[in-house]
């Protein structure tokens, strides 16, 4: 399972319906949080995600339509009592803002939260399963972007197999290393018998809002499913780069440059009600382009 | 025009499409926002109230459910290229998280906000015509209700009878003083001639979120409409006073003692699917109880 699920994809003003940014990621074992626009814990009641589930929360920038709903999210957590550690990261402001809220309303909360201060790329989290990098991306105010990838041993155990020649499963982390193993009779079982090559290590980035630039290709290049957003239509592309915001074309460009699988776009602006021209123009440029449409789930692999 | 739009009635955690606390007071020429939870701005847009008509909000306490969404309004307000000024009336605390949030942004809104600490009872606040007056209510931490009472002449005009004296409209503001008229030639047009006695004044209590405490019922006394909590069904009376709220009975109880025409109750507890029992019981005590449904309107006289 690796998956990402929209559940906002509008810019500043909520607009017809649509509502500001915040996305999960579904992996096996984590649900990591994208952004939290207002009314984002009301958007996870509505397409099944539940609160308890989400142990990451990355903010991208200080902008509101990507943080306004934290504040709300973490005080029902705490009111149903959750326990289980939480990982935020975003900048550090972001704590100072949260701390006052909770102090106005002396409120502690029921568990801990780990506030991981955003103001460098690289490594920022990593999980049994999943690491996230954290990238710079050009708008009005610091933002940061974020590359999800699989942690992928090289080797899959053919558990079959593995069980015929009676390895024991204490073994099988070495196995996925690519290791013999070698029987009590001294008998060698090549690695390739019990295993084969691991499949590729799954990757989407995440570039939250940006202007054009193409330089960020050379940062996500190669992932399976990169979210670039096109604010405006190509017609509207000194607006976009007057606001540091990008366009359908822009955004595909990108995608382009980076020779990713799939382009998502979002953040669209309130001003257009209809968003088919949106994927139409986007398509133009790289085909394999969907709308970021609330509600969707897109699975890689 | 004096009446109440229900925008959210659900306590803490948002549930069952039920929003956290915001209601309007719609009057001939000003809307006033009360509380400005989670998602208020979206509630807005459902139930067609511009934002744009917003001229006065108030928060009545610093937990988040009664103001969350009060940052993403201010924002959007600004987004749309607000001019009007607004007044904003909350705890002073109120004015340090805003200011915070709109540095973080680098956002100067496009607006003057006019901000007014909230710390003791009394006027705070006065239009043409409406009189609010703030007061304490017992709850976890600082909190205050709201009173607005129209402000009315002591008699209303009979323009058809003044046009047919030939008074001009200049001396009307006086003829609604209880003045008689002196015509050109000396002639005296007793008030009574061209008047009526007004209509009483209108009154709306909204009694925020609080413990049941009779001395409440005071400060209200002989409104047209009280909202009062009821966040408990009246079997969970000990963790309603636990958690400084209140029961249905209770609610129903002060709004007896404050011999009240109309009370709406809210503010349902996030434990309770379906909403009939809090109706029934509360007019067990006091008939002419409303559920504050989202989206119903309540009209005054």
């Amino acid at each position: 399972m690796f998956a990402i699920t929209i559940l906002g994809n509008n810019s500043a003003i909520p607009a017809f319906g649509r509502n500001p940014t915040a996305q999960v990621l579904q992996t096996q074992d984590d649900f990591f949080l994208i952004d939290c626009g207002e009314g984002t814990q009301l958007q996870m009641s509505k397409y099944k995600i539940r609160r308890s589930k989400i142990n990451h929360i990355f903010i991208s920038h200080m902008h509101g339509d990507h943080y306004f709903g934290l504040i709300g999210l973490l005080t029902s957590m705490s009111l149903l009592s959750r326990t289980q550690d939480l990982h935020l990261y975003g900048p550090s402001v972001l704590a100072d803002i949260l701390e006052l809220q909770l102090k106005a309303a002396k409120t502690t909360l029921s568990y801990r939260v780990h506030f991981h201060k955003l103001d460098k790329e690289g490594v920022i989290a990593e999980t049994s399963k999943i690491r996230v990098e954290s990238f710079r991306v050009k708008h009005r105010i610091d933002c940061f972007g974020f590359l999800f990838r699989e942690i992928r041993n090289p080797r899959s155990i053919n558990v079959e197999r593995a069980k015929a020649y009676e390895i024991p499963s204490a073994y099988y982390e070495q196995l996925q290393q690519g290791k013999d193993y070698v029987t009590k009779k001294g008998t060698i079982i090549p690695n390739e018998e019990v295993t084969s090559p691991a499949q590729k290590a799954r990757s989407y980035a995440y570039c939250a809002d940006t202007i054009y630039d193409e330089s960020l290709a050379e940062k996500v290049k190669g992932v399976d499913l990169i979210y670039h957003e096109a604010t405006y239509l190509k017609e509207h592309h000194k607006r976009a780069a007057e606001r540091f915001h990008s366009t359908t074309i822009q955004a595909a460009a990108i995608a382009r440059l980076a020779d990713v699988n799939k382009l998502l776009i979002g953040h669209f602006s309130s001003k257009y009600e209809v968003l088919d021209e949106f994927l139409k123009e986007a398509q133009e440029v790289f085909e394999n382009t969907e709308l970021a449409l609330e509600g969707a789930c897109f699975r890689i692999g």
